[in-house]
């Protein structure tokens, strides 16, 4: 099925009912003692439905996770949730009790200002781990948020300002689709930049063939107007995620702070994706409802895609983002290994950055991997994307006789895809990566005349 | 058992009976058409003993592994061997069938010219992967290195910078010891520099607690006149890799052709240490012989350890070397894994760089690793080096009252050890481990105007 989707402006305020705002309140300061930040970009963001909505989230399956994400682990069990708290400049992990009594006083403020039950209100942070809540700054940012939401684009591009860390730009999207009859939007925001190769599960338990290793933290939150019951959205958020935010990597790292969140508030006035028709459609079966469904996945995804594109973009010091495609390994397992190898091996990384066509870096990951390689068998190439020809580096173990020079004009781009087959079955997978630079490490080793950039 | 070891001059041809030689035979020429790098660093060694050898050999557990290891993997397996022909410049991997070939050439041209049997030279290759090696070079070069060969420590040293790839310096130790009334000594060689987190295992075959990823490959060549069997010299050489070599990491990477090689020619006139009493030692039985075995362990555990640290404070734009030292974890198992998502975590080798005592990033390491952590246990700290107080910057999960200018300091040599104690069992690993810089980044970038730095 080829849905059509069309991009529209506003992210997450452009499905009806959606408002948003993002001020700054100065939370890097506590903890520095180096004066106010005053006129620094935003740090607090809100989002809010005007009638509850249908909630699902994904999160990290860091065992050290911060105080925020244990909230909403908790609370989107209850499928309903209206409104989303957010800051940045300080990641609430590893704050101990404290630090959940502070996540909870977040959720608890704003769901005084907003006059909604405290439950129905989700909390996220980032920044700095290990230093306590800045509470007085944070109950002023709630307060002024919640006398600045509205639903224009502007309302939505400070949210996605208060959200940024070391991002050098905000991340947005919104499409627009058909759904029964009706129109539907979804619309999302996120950040990212550092410690990002995300491994989320929706209770935080790692399944098994999950990365072993992410770090700036990812958060997302994606917004829609779709009618959608909670099973049925949590079924779609998973497929979304699977292809999406879990096959990024700048560094390897993961966070204490992943979270993808999404809001459907059912506005859009569409004949309700049940929890029924998603399980159908999981175990196979076609029934009414089955194409709705199926087109919302496809929506979802698409947009978490776009989101987690726009983080390795915009990783820490990156200048190339490759999409590292494996086929023919002898598992979906394996060729997930195998990707993730090469995807988060140093020295591929750096003869990405420097334009180096090096496929001896290559095999060289593979053959490390958990995959099972076999060194006669492994061709390696290049193209400019998805569908276009593939100029062979490496055909059954043996250099083809492609030249020197045009391999590196294939590794020249920006963005380019590596394809990496194994020729040993049908496992596939895809990873969004990035090279590793001198910026990278230039931006994370810190200084530590300025204790304001160390510590989390 | 404390032994006293003794540091002496001469390396590998410091033990009785054994000779070595380094000549220039300019094996990098070839296939990049830039013409002759005459008057560059020498490139080929030979290290020969007078009299057949006892010999065992630890060998990647890279799937894609070069003709070289695939050589030697064989060889061993006879259990004597009396010489070892060295290249770098070209790391004969990738080259198929071809490779295959000149492998067992370098060798039958060695023996030929040292008048021994093929089967008693072994071969090994550090450089570029997947380009065929220049064999009328490599055979001038063998003819060269023959007949230079001596026992002078000029001659070792020859041979240690023949074997060099990215290495700013040549690496050598020797000791002696007394054994049964003998004076026995063991020396070795060995390069390092990039593409390096060893996991060697004698058939090449991974151990399931194997790290899952090494690249420069590191080669490793130990001598002694120690009379020993060739079951204990396997037992003796694994137990000394799997605390030293094994431990190391300098990005992760695992490389094609790494190789540890020990020649044991009998020569000190020791009693024999037998392969029965080595087995009864691993299976806790003390007979005569035992603290002889022991000794020579011990001692070539020290030899081992001392090349291994020199590749971490040598490798590609290292500053820091850290020894991470995990304690309290559930296994020995989940403790290495600990111990190896610090070393290898890009976020916490760049706070190295940046002399940043940064206990999060640790602890997020921690966190995604697959040992099991309860962030209300963790203790993370540092020291001078071991045995020497810890100044703990986390305890139970709780930042401590230690002031950050303190840990600043504690993390500002160097050299140091970072200790994180999860406190849940009973198992303990030691990683050494360096910092990410800048520096390495532009090294592996590379330079696709000149095609010699590319390729592998």
């Amino acid at each position: 099925m080829k849905l059509k989707l069309t991009s529209i402006a506003g992210s997450v305020v452009a499905p009806r009912g959606f408002l948003s705002a993002g001020v700054f309140c100065d939370i890097k300061r506590l903890g520095t003692g180096k004066g106010s930040n005053k006129g620094s970009k935003r740090d607090l963001a809100l989002i809010v439905s005007e009638v509850p909505a249908t909630v699902a989230g994904l999160f990290t399956t860091n065992q050290i996770c911060a105080a925020p994400v244990k909230v909403c682990m908790e609370r989107v069990k209850g499928g309903t949730a209206q409104a989303i708290v957010v800051n940045s400049g300080n990641a609430n992990a590893c704050t101990g009790k404290r630090g959940m009594e502070d996540a909870l006083e977040m959720a608890a403020i704003a769901a005084a200002e907003l006059h909604m039950p405290v439950r129905q209100v989700l909390v996220a942070s980032t920044g700095r781990i290990g230093v306590a809540m800045p509470m007085n700054q944070v109950r002023e940012g709630i307060v002024m948020a919640s006398g600045r939401l509205g639903g224009a684009v502007d309302h939505a591009d400070e949210a996605a300002e208060a959200i940024m860390t070391s991002d050098t730009r905000p991340k947005t999207v919104a499409v627009e689709l058909r759904l029964g009859g009706k129109v539907v939007c979804i619309g999302g925001m996120c950040k990212g930049a550092g410690m990002i190769q995300p491994g989320m599960s929706l209770s935080g338990k790692r399944p098994a063939a999950m990365p072993s290793g992410l770090h700036a933290t990812m958060l997302c939150f994606i917004t829609t107007d779709a009618a959608i019951q909670p099973g049925a959205l949590r079924i779609a958020l998973r497929e979304a995620v699977a292809k999406s935010f879990n096959r990024i990597t700048v560094d390897g790292d993961m966070s204490t702070n992943d979270t993808v969140l999404v809001l459907a508030n059912g506005l859009a006035g569409n004949a309700p994706i049940t929890d029924r028709v998603a399980r159908g459609v999981k175990a196979g079966e076609a029934a009414e409802g089955s194409a709705e469904f199926l087109g919302f996945v496809q929506a979802l995804e698409h947009v978490c895609l776009e989101l987690a594109k726009k983080i390795v973009r915009d990783g820490e010091g990156v200048h190339r983002v490759v999409t590292v495609r494996v086929s023919g390994a002898k598992s979906q397992r394996q060729a997930d290994a195998a990707a993730r190898a090469i995807a988060n091996s140093p020295l591929v990384k750096t003869s990405w950055h420097g334009g180096d066509p090096n496929w001896g870096r290559i095999i060289d990951a593979l053959g490390y991997s958990a995959a099972t390689v076999v060194e006669e068998k492994v061709d390696i190439g290049y193209s400019a994307s998805e569908g276009r020809r593939v100029l062979w580096s490496l055909k059954r173990g043996q250099p083809t006789k492609v030249p020197f020079a045009a391999l590196c004009k294939a590794v020249a781009p920006t963005e380019f895809d590596l394809h990496a087959n194994l020729n040993l079955g049908d496992g596939s997978a895809v990873m969004y990566a990035a090279d590793l630079t001198e910026e990278y490490v230039d931006f994370n080793k810190g200084d530590v005349t300025d204790p304001k950039t160390l510590g989390g």
